[in-house]
């Protein structure tokens, strides 16, 4: 186990629509859906979906010209990013600037509940866009 | 907690070159390397890289022609499968055809070790392509 990333907080998946999502993840697959939420800020619906010790989320653009409904539209639906929870996301964002790796965010960001994230630029993670979270 | 997802096995990454990707996820994200093993029946050389109750694994193809090395080729690196451990993989399959969802593989298919797996067809899942597994 890393000492600085303790787990895949969740996946997110880009969907069309919420509750056709929710026939496979929830119907059928029979994950149970924490909450949902609307993120008027970022212009996404949300549906939380936990398995294990992470979640699946479900993520729908409430505006195609928002950056989700943009991907949307270029990619189509499927899997967007992966969140890692990091024990000190200072930390993590120093490290991986320090080994030439490039943030989109070098300085976290702040959600209204008080938990910070960054991501880290997909060009520079091989094609993955990764989230750092901190509780 | 579903009554049948157990939890993320592990999230797939599509890789050029194993070494090269290891920068980021080993040397600068910290996470270790539980092991790497070549699968020539798959054409791929993996590495996997445990975090919390789940698995980064990096799949790099051996073999331009096979389906990994036709999807780096086409798509480029990236995130690609999600798998979901289940309980039962046959009541799973059954559940999610019964809920008009497509298989690719119908029947688990099982490996040397006499594990089992099946994917589901991303077009069925929304993009998604999501493996079950059962251990």
């Amino acid at each position: 186990m890393s000492d600085s990333v303790k787990r895949i907080n969740h996946v997110a998946l880009v969907v069309e629509d919420l509750a056709t999502a929710l026939t496979f993840w929830r119907d059928a697959l029979g994950l149970p859906v924490g909450h949902t939420e609307s993120n008027p800020a970022e212009d996404v619906d949300i549906a939380f979906l936990p398995v294990g010790d992470s979640e699946i989320e479900l993520l729908k653009p409430t505006d195609p010209e928002s950056g989700i409904g943009k991907y949307l539209a270029k990619k189509g639906q499927g899997i967007h990013h992966i969140c890692l929870e990091v024990t000190d996301i200072e930390a993590t964002i120093q490290r991986l600037t320090g080994h030439g790796f490039e943030m989109i965010n070098e300085t976290p960001r702040i959600r209204p509940d008080g938990t910070r994230y960054a991501f880290v630029h997909p060009k520079s993670a091989f094609g993955v866009l990764v989230e750092l979270y901190e509780a």
